[in-house]
C-alpha cells in the first residue's frame, strides 16, 4: 500500500505529533474525547518533506489524497466545495511539531468566490456578513498566501471611509454593499499586483494555501525562530484543513482565547478574553476591546458552562495548563484548538509544583515541564511591569546579557569604577570594552556598547558577571572627548540616567523602576527535585571569590574553570604582568613573576575559602601575551620607565608580539613550554594557597588545568614542571594534601590522540568554544561577516557556539571520552565551554557520559535542570527499550 | 630468562640493525664473514631505551652485563682491563640504526691511566706512542664524554710549542716527555674544570663513555638531524666497545677510509685515503695530508691486496657501495667499520643502474636505494664546484628553495620585472615578499629576504616556481629609500651582482659560476622503473601554462591544484578584482566580475592546452579578500578614482575587511556562499574554456574544487550554482563534455562528516596545509615563535607541515577516506597540500589508499620515486605477512 499523507481528525491520534504536528494531533485528540470540533483533516509533516523533495511542489498523489479527504469532509458536513446550495468553507492553518510563530498562521473562509458568496448571503439572510467574509478572505489569501502585503487593502478600506465622509468610522459601520464593493476592489488589486485573476476555484485556493504553509516553513523568520529554539529543519510542518464555523454571524456568535491557568503567575483560574460577533483575527487586531472570559458567564451561560467543563476535561486529559481557541456560532460552542500554554518562568515553576500537588504529574514529569532557558529571567533584576509600560525606548541594541539596569552614564571604566565605589548606580557606555576595563565593568549595573556582537568582550564578560548588557547598538554615537552621546535622536551627557533592558535590547532615556530577582519556594522545590534526578555534577566558571559565592548560592558543586589571566588585568598587577612580558632574560622574568605570585596566591586562597572544600579547577595562563600590553601612549611610557627601557624598545616588543592569527598563536600551554617559569610560578601560587587554607581546616584539592594541549608530550612536559614544584612545596609544608593535573581538550588533535593524552591527564575538560572554532575552521570574532548568509541559505540551522554541534565537535568529544577512558578508566571528564550552560548541550554531555558540566554562575540552575531532564529522558528511553 | 642487553660481535647478526645499530650489526656481519675485525661487543638500543626509562642512568643489571662482556673480551684478546702486564684498551663508538652525525662519535684508547700507560710504553718500547695515546685519550674523554671542550687542550699544546721555541712545530715533532708532560697538564685541566680527578678506573671510564653516547642521542644537534631525516626519537642508539688496534705504532702502521665506488660520480673504482703512523682522528683533522688509497699498493702491497679483496667481498655481500674504515697495525690489516656509503644524487642514480646491470640488485631493489629527497638537487641549477670553493660567503640565511642563482640586485618587484624582461639576470632582494610581487618574483633568478621562515610567502612561492630562495637573513639590512643594502659587513647597491646558494643558505658578494641542472639517462631509467612499480598517480600544483609544461616534463599526470587567485595578482587584473571587492551592490560586483571572466577563461584555456587532455583540478577563489586590496596610497587613490568613490570610502572598506584571525575568517567557499556571483563567474570561465579547447580536439574534463568546506550543505549550496551554470553553458554549446565537482578536505569537520560531504563531492583533495593548522590549532605564520622550543624539548620530533602527522592529521585523513568511500565507493581521493611532495607523506598516502598525490612541478620526480618505493615496500610487507 502506498504511504498515507492525509489524515481525517477522526483517524489521527494525539500521540502522532511528529506526523500531524501539535495542532493536528490535538484536534485528533479532542475529536476522540468527543468534544465539539469542526471536523477536518491534517496534511502530514511527511507531505511537507515530500513537497521539498519534489522541488517545492505538491505532487499529484498528494493532491489527489487531499481532494479525497475534501470529499470525506463534504460527507461529514453535508456541505460541498464550491456548491450552489450548501457550500463548504474551510480554514487552513499551519501546525508544526512545536508551535512556531515564524510561520504562516491562518487563512479563513477558504472556498468563497463570486458565486458562493451569493449563496451564503442568501442562505444566511446576512449579506453584510457574507461579503465581509469574502473581502476578508481575498485580503488574507493575498497577504498570507501570495505575499502581496496587506497595506494596499487597508488603504482601499480607508479610501472608502473617506469617500463616505468619515475617515474614522469603524469597520462595523460599513454596509453589505460597501463590503461587496471592497471585495471587488480587492480582487482588482490582486490582479494588478499579480497579473492574474483571483482564483475562483476552491481547489486551486486550497492547494495554494497548503503550498504557502509548506513554503513558510523555510522563510527567514521561521529559520531564525528554529535556530533560537533548537528546532531541526528536517521536521517540516503539517497543515490543518478544518470546516469553518463563524463567530461573526451576529450577536449570538463570538470567538475567544483562554488559558486554564494564569500564564503570568500560574494561578489556577480561567484566564482569557472573547469578542462577540467577530472572527478570530479581530481579537488579535485590537480594534475592539475584548471582554474578560468570566463575562461570558453572563452573556451566554450555557456556552460558558460547557466551555468550563471542557477546560477541566482538557487539563485533566493533557495534565498541563491549556491554551485554547473557541468559536460560538449561533450559541453553539466549537473548540478550534488546544495546546499546552506558553507561560512565564514564575508561572512555569508554580504550575509544575501545583500539578505535583494535584496528583496530575509525577515529580519527574514536573521537572521535565520547565524550559531550563526560561530560568535565566528569574535570576536577574527585571523592570517593574507597570513602569516599563509607561516608558518609551530611545534606541535598541543586541540583547547580550539579560536583566534590567538603571543608572548614570559613565563614559570610561575609570569613572565607572570611581562612581561605583562611591555607591552610585552606574551604566558603563563605551564604543567597546577591553580587558583593561574589567574593574569598571564589575561595579556597573549595566553595560552598553556601540559595536560588537553577542560574543564580544563586553557580552562574554557581562554574562559571566550576570550583569545586564546591550552591545552593537547602532543607534548609539559617543563623543568621548566631549563626554556626551546621542542614542537615537536623544542627547545625553555623562551622569545622565538611562535604563537598559538586557532581555529585549531596549534602551530607555529615563529611570525605569527595577525589581530585584526573587527566587521563590517553587524554584527551590524544583531545583531540589532536579538534583534528585540528575547524574551530571554542575560546576561553575568563576574567577573571583564573589563569583564563586554567587555560584554556590545557585547550587554549584565546584569550580570547573578559573581563568587565572582575568586576575592579571586588575590595576595593581597589570604592571607586573607587563614587566614579565617585556623581560629580556629568564632572571628578569622571574623577578616580575615573583611580584605576581603573592597576588595570585591571595586570589586562590579567597576562592578556595569561598568554595569550602569543593573542587576548584584552575587553568594556567591562556591568552596571547600581547593582550596584556598597553595601547595608550602614557601607559607605554610608564612601562618603559619601570623597566628601564626606552619607549621605542617597548613598542618594538609590542610589535614583535603581533600575530597573524592570535587565536592559533603563541598562547595556552605554548607559553608554559617557552617560559616554564610562568607555569612554576602559577603552581607555587596554587599549591601555597591550598596549603594555607588546608592549615585553616578547609580540605581543598586543587585541579591544575593545562590549556591548549595538542600532543601528549606537551602535557607531560608542563606537568613535570608542575609536579616537581608542587611536590617540593607540599613536602616542605608537612601538610597532607592532594592535587590533580589535567588538561583542556580544545584542539582537534588532543581529542584525536586522547588515549595518549590521558596517560598524562587525570582529568579532561572540554573547551568547546575553541574546539568549535578549530573544528569548523572559523573564528568567532570573524564569523559575523558570513554567518548570516549561512543561516539564510539554511547551511547552518543553529549557532554552533550556542548549541554543541554533535555531528562534528560532538564526534570529537565522544571520541576523546572513549579513548581517554581506554587509557584511564577513572578519568574525570567535564566541559567548561559556554555550552556547559546550554540545555541541549547539557543533554549531549549526559549522553556521552561526562562527569560534570561547568558554566557561568547564573547558568548553574539552568544546567541543573537540564541535567535532570536529560537523566529522566535517558531513564525513559531505557524503560522503553 | 632476563632480557639480554649486550651482544658480542660474534653473537650478533647483520640483520639486527634495530637492536645493534648499523655499526654494530655490520661488525657482527663482518665477524661472521671471517674478516679481520678487532673483537668487541655492542650495548644494544634497548639498553639506551632502558637508560632513558631509568631517568638517564645505566642500571646495575646492564652494568653487570657490560662487565661480563668485558671479561669475555678479555678472554678473546688475552688482555685485561687495567692490567699491569697485558692491558686491554678499547674504543667506544655510538651507532644508531641510521648513521647520525649529530651524535657523539668516538672515544679511543679507553682503559689508559697512569699505570697502564707505563706498561704499554715499556711493552711496546715506544714511550712516545704510549704517552701520545694517553694525552689523546684524556683530551677526547674530556671533550666528548665530559663536554669540557677541546680548545683548552689545544691551547696547552700551543703553549708547550711556544715554550719550546717554535709555535709552528708539528705534533709529530713533540717527544715522549712532551706528551707525558701534556698528559699531566691535561689531567690538571680536567680537574680544574670539573672539580674531580680524571677517572683512573677503566670501568668508570667505560661507563662514563657509554652514558655519554646514550646522552648524545638527545642533544640538540641529534634532534635537529632526526627531524631533517625522519628518524624517530624512540629508536635510541647502540654503543660499540671494540678492542683497540693502533695505526700509530710506527711506519708499518696506518689508518684510512675508503669507498668501493666514487661517492661523487658513482664510478666503480676504489676511492679513499690513508695516513701512515696515525690514528683515525688524524685523517679527519687535516693537519697532515693523507695519501690516495691507490698509493697503499706501493707502500704496503699485501695489506692493499687484502683490503681490495675485502672490498669486493663486502660489496658483493651487502650489494651496495661500501664506506669503510681500516687500520693497519704493524702490517696487519683490521677492518673497523663498513656501511653503505653516502653519495650524491648523481652517484646514487648511477650506482643503482650499475647494480642492476651487474646483477647485484633487482629493479625494485634499485628503485628503493635512492633517497627521493636527493633528487631535488638534480633538478635545479648548481654552483660550479671549483668556483664555489674559491668564493667566500658574505652572509647566511634560511635555505628555503634549492638551487643556485647569480644576478644583479633589484630592490623592488617592479625593477626586477623590468630588468628581467630586458634579459638581465636578477636577484630580488626584499624585506619580505607579498602576492603583489608575483611578476617580479617570476622573472628573478633568485630571491633573498631579510624576514620570514621556510613557510613565508617568498619561500612557498619560490619553491613552487623552482626558483632559488633564501629567507630570514638576519645578516641583511635593506635601505629601500637609498636602494642599498648591507649583507654581513659588505655594502651593495642596486645592480650589484650577488650569488645565492638555496641549498646551504649562503650568500656570496660576487658572481659565482652556476651550471644548469642536467638530468641524465640514469635519472630517466630510474624514473621509468618507478612508474612501473607505483600505484599512486602523481599530479602537480600549477597555476600557469608554463608551470604545467614544466611539470609534464617532470612526469606529472595531471593538475591536482590550480589556485585561481594567483592569476588575480597580475597587473592587468588586480584592478578588476579590487573593483569586485569594493562593490556595494550585486550589480556592481557582477560588472567587475565580467571584466575578470575572459581573463580567467584565457588562463584556463592555456592550462588545458598545456595539459593536453590530462585532468585539471581548479580550486575556486580561496584567500580572504583583503589580501587583494592595495596598501600603497597611490594605488588606493587610483582605485577610488576608478570606482567613483572617495579615498576615505576605500579605506573604510579596507578597514571593514580586517579580520582577527584571517586564516579562519571570510574565505574559501564562504566567499561563494556570501557572493554566489563569484562562483558563477568562475564556473563560466572554467566551462567556457573547456568548451573552447574541446572544440579544438583536446578532450578535457575540468575538476572544479570548492575549498574550505566544513559541512555538506555548504558544498551542496555552491555545487548547485556550479551545476546550474555549467549545464546551461554545455547545453548551449552542443559540445559533449563532462566535468566533476569536488571539494578540499582541509577543515577537521569536513573529515569528521566526510560520509555526508561525499554525497555531494565527486572527489576529495586533502588540503593538508590547512588541515594541519586546524588540527594542531596553530597558525604556520605564528608558530615560529614557539616551535623551536618544541623541538628542543622533544615535544615535536618533526615539522608537521613538512611531514604529515599520521597520529592526528593522518587519523582525520584515514577517517575521511573511509567515510567518503562508504557513501561513494568510487570517489576520487588525492592530496594537494605541500605534503604531496614529501616522501614519507607520499608513503602514508599510498597506505591509506589515495588515488593521487599532487605537488609542485619540481617535486614531481620525488613523488614518483617515493610512490614507487611505498608500493614496493607494501608488496614486501604482504609477501612477508
Amino acid at each position: 500500500m502506498s504511504k498515507q499523507f492525509v489524515y481525517l481528525f477522526s483517524e489521527g491520534d494525539e500521540k502522532w505529533r511528529e506526523l500531524l504536528g501539535g495542532k493536528g494531533a490535538n484536534l485528533a485528540g479532542m475529536t476522540k474525547l468527543g468534544l465539539p470540533i469542526p471536523q477536518g483533516f491534517t496534511v502530514s509533516t511527511e507531505a511537507c518533506t515530500q513537497y521539498y523533495n519534489d522541488g517545492e511542489a505538491i505532487n499529484d498523489v498528494i493532491q489527489a489524497e487531499i481532494m479525497e479527504n475534501i470529499t470525506k469532509l463534504e460527507g461529514i458536513t453535508g456541505k460541498k466545495f464550491g456548491d450552489n446550495e450548501n457550500p463548504l468553507l474551510v480554514s487552513v492553518r499551519s501546525g508544526a511539531r512545536a508551535s512556531m510563530p515564524g510561520m504562516m498562521d491562518t487563512v479563513l473562509n477558504l472556498g468563497l468566490n463570486d458565486d458562493v458568496v451569493k449563496v451564503i448571503a442568501e442562505k444566511s439572510g446576512n449579506a453584510r456578513w457574507a461579503y465581509d467574509c469574502y473581502r476578508r478572505f481575498v485580503q488574507m489569501y493575498s497577504d498570507v498566501v501570495m505575499e502581496v502585503g496587506k497595506d494596499h487593502f487597508e488603504e482601499l478600506i480607508k479610501k472608502m471611509k473617506v469617500a463616505k465622509g468619515n475617515a474614522d468610522m469603524l469597520d462595523t459601520e460599513l454596509s453589505a454593499d460597501d463590503f461587496k464593493e471592497l471585495s471587488e476592489q480587492f480582487k482588482a488589486e490582486y490582479k494588478a499586483k499579480l497579473g492574474s485573476d483571483f482564483p475562483a476555484d476552491p481547489k486551486e485556493q486550497l492547494m495554494g494555501a497548503i503550498k504557502a504553509v509548506f513554503r513558510s516553513w523555510d522563510n527567514d523568520r521561521a529559520k531564525y525562530y528554529r535556530r533560537m529554539h533548537d528546532i531541526p529543519a528536517s521536521w517540516g510542518t503539517a497543515v490543518n484543513v478544518q470546516a469553518m464555523v463563524f463567530g461573526n454571524l451576529g450577536d449570538t456568535s463570538g470567538t475567544g482565547v483562554a488559558f486554564t491557568r494564569d500564564p503570568a503567575t500560574g494561578e489556577k483560574k480561567l484566564y482569557g478574553e472573547f469578542l462577540m460577533n467577530a472572527q478570530g483575527e479581530d481579537v488579535v487586531a485590537g480594534i475592539r476591546t475584548p471582554q474578560h472570559i468570566d463575562q461570558l458567564k453572563e452573556v451566554m451561560p450555557e456556552a460558558y458552562n460547557e466551555f468550563v467543563a471542557i477546560c477541566d476535561k482538557l487539563e485533566n486529559h493533557y495534565k498541563d495548563m491549556q491554551d485554547m481557541e473557541f468559536t460560538i456560532e449561533d450559541k453553539k460552542l466549537f473548540m478550534l484548538q488546544t495546546r499546552n500554554g506558553k507561560r512565564t518562568a514564575a508561572a512555569a515553576l508554580k504550575i509544575a509544583c501545583d500539578l505535583i500537588d494535584e496528583g496530575m504529574k509525577s515529580e519527574a514529569e514536573a521537572v521535565c515541564m520547565i524550559d531550563p532557558k526560561q530560568l535565566d529571567h528569574l535570576l536577574h533584576p527585571q523592570f517593574d511591569a507597570t513602569a516599563l509600560k509607561a516608558a518609551n525606548p530611545v534606541g535598541k541594541g543586541i540583547a547580550a546579557s539579560p536583566g534590567a539596569a538603571c543608572g548614570q552614564i559613565a563614559f570610561s571604566a575609570e569613572t565607572a569604577a570611581e562612581w561605583g565605589k562611591a555607591g552610585k548606580d552606574v551604566i558603563l557606555v563605551r564604543p567597546e570594552t577591553s580587558p583593561e576595563d574589567i574593574e569598571g565593568m564589575d561595579v556597573s549595573k549595566g553595560i552598553l556598547t556601540s559595536t560588537g556582537g553577542k560574543t564580544s568582550h563586553a557580552a562574554v564578560v557581562a554574562r559571566g558577571m550576570g550583569t545586564c548588557c546591550i552591545v552593537g547598538c547602532g543607534d548609539l554615537k559617543i563623543n568621548e572627548a566631549a563626554k556626551t552621546c546621542v542614542i537615537g535622536t536623544t542627547s545625553f551627557k555623562e551622569g545622565d540616567v538611562i535604563s537598559l533592558d538586557g532581555t529585549s535590547g531596549n534602551i530607555y532615556g529615563e529611570a525605569v523602576k527595577t525589581v530585584e530577582a526573587t527566587i521563590g519556594g517553587d524554584f527551590d522545590r524544583i531545583m531540589k527535585l532536579a538534583d534528585k534526578y540528575r547524574r551530571l555534577k554542575v560546576r561553575t566558571n568563576a574567577d573571583t571569590p564573589k563569583d564563586a559565592a554567587k555560584a554556590i548560592e545557585f547550587g554549584a558543586e565546584g569550580i570547573g574553570l578559573t581563568r587565572t589571566e582575568h586576575m592579571f588585568f586588575e590595576s595593581d598587577r597589570i604592571a607586573a604582568i607587563r614587566e614579565m612580558i617585556c623581560s629580556d632574560t629568564v632572571e628578569e622574568r622571574q623577578r616580575a613573576l615573583a611580584k605576581l605570585e603573592p597576588m595570585q596566591q591571595g586570589d586562590f586562597e579567597g576562592i578556595y575559602e569561598a568554595m569550602d572544600g569543593r573542587p576548584v579547577t584552575i587553568r594556567f595562563l591562556d591568552p596571547p601575551l600581547h593582550e596584556f600590553l598597553p595601547t595608550k601612549e602614557d601607559d607605554i611610557a610608564n612601562l618603559a620607565k619601570t623597566m628601564g627601557k626606552t619607549v621605542e624598545q617597548i613598542k618594538e616588543i609590542i610589535t614583535s608580539l603581533h600575530e597573524f592569527n592570535p587565536m592559533m598563536g603563541h598562547r595556552g600551554c605554548r607559553l608554559a613550554v617557552t617560559y616554564p617559569e610562568i607555569a612554576a610560578m602559577q603552581t607555587r601560587a596554587v599549591i601555597k594557597a591550598a596549603i594555607a587554607v588546608n592549615k585553616k581546616g578547609i580540605k581543598t584539592i586543587p585541579e591544575i588545568m593545562i590549556p591548549l594541549i595538542s600532543e601528549a608530550k606537551e602535557l607531560a612536559y608542563v606537568k613535570a614542571i608542575v609536579v616537581e614544584t608542587a611536590d617540593k612545596l607540599i613536602k616542605e609544608s608537612g601538610v597532607d594534601m592532594k592535587y590533580l593535573v589535567g588538561t583542556m581538550i580544545e584542539i582537534p588533535r588532543a581529542a584525536l590522540t586522547a588515549d595518549e593524552v590521558a596517560a598524562e591527564a587525570e582529568f579532561f575538560s572540554f573547551g568547546t568554544n575553541d574546539l568549535t572554532q578549530m573544528t569548523f575552521g572559523f573564528s568567532r570574532d570573524d564569523a559575523g561577516k558570513f554567518l548570516e548568509a549561512y543561516y539564510n541559505t539554511g547551511i547552518y540551522e543553529f549557532d554552533p557556539f550556542a548549541k554543541i554541534d554533535t555531528k562534528g565537535v560532538g564526534k570529537l568529544v565522544e571520541m576523546a571520552c572513549k579513548l581517554g577512558r581506554q587509557t584511564r578508566p577513572n578519568i574525570k571528564l567535564g566541559i567548561c565551554g559556554e555550552h556547559g550552560g546550554d540545555p541541549s548541550s547539557v543533554a549531549f554531555c549526559h549522553v556521552v557520559g561526562l562527569d560534570y558540566v561547568s558554566c557561568s554562575p547564573f547558568r548553574v540552575p539552568i544546567a541543573r535542570l537540564a541535567a535532570a531532564q536529560a537523566a529522566i529522558e535517558d531513564g525513559n528511553v531505557s524503560n522503553k527499550g
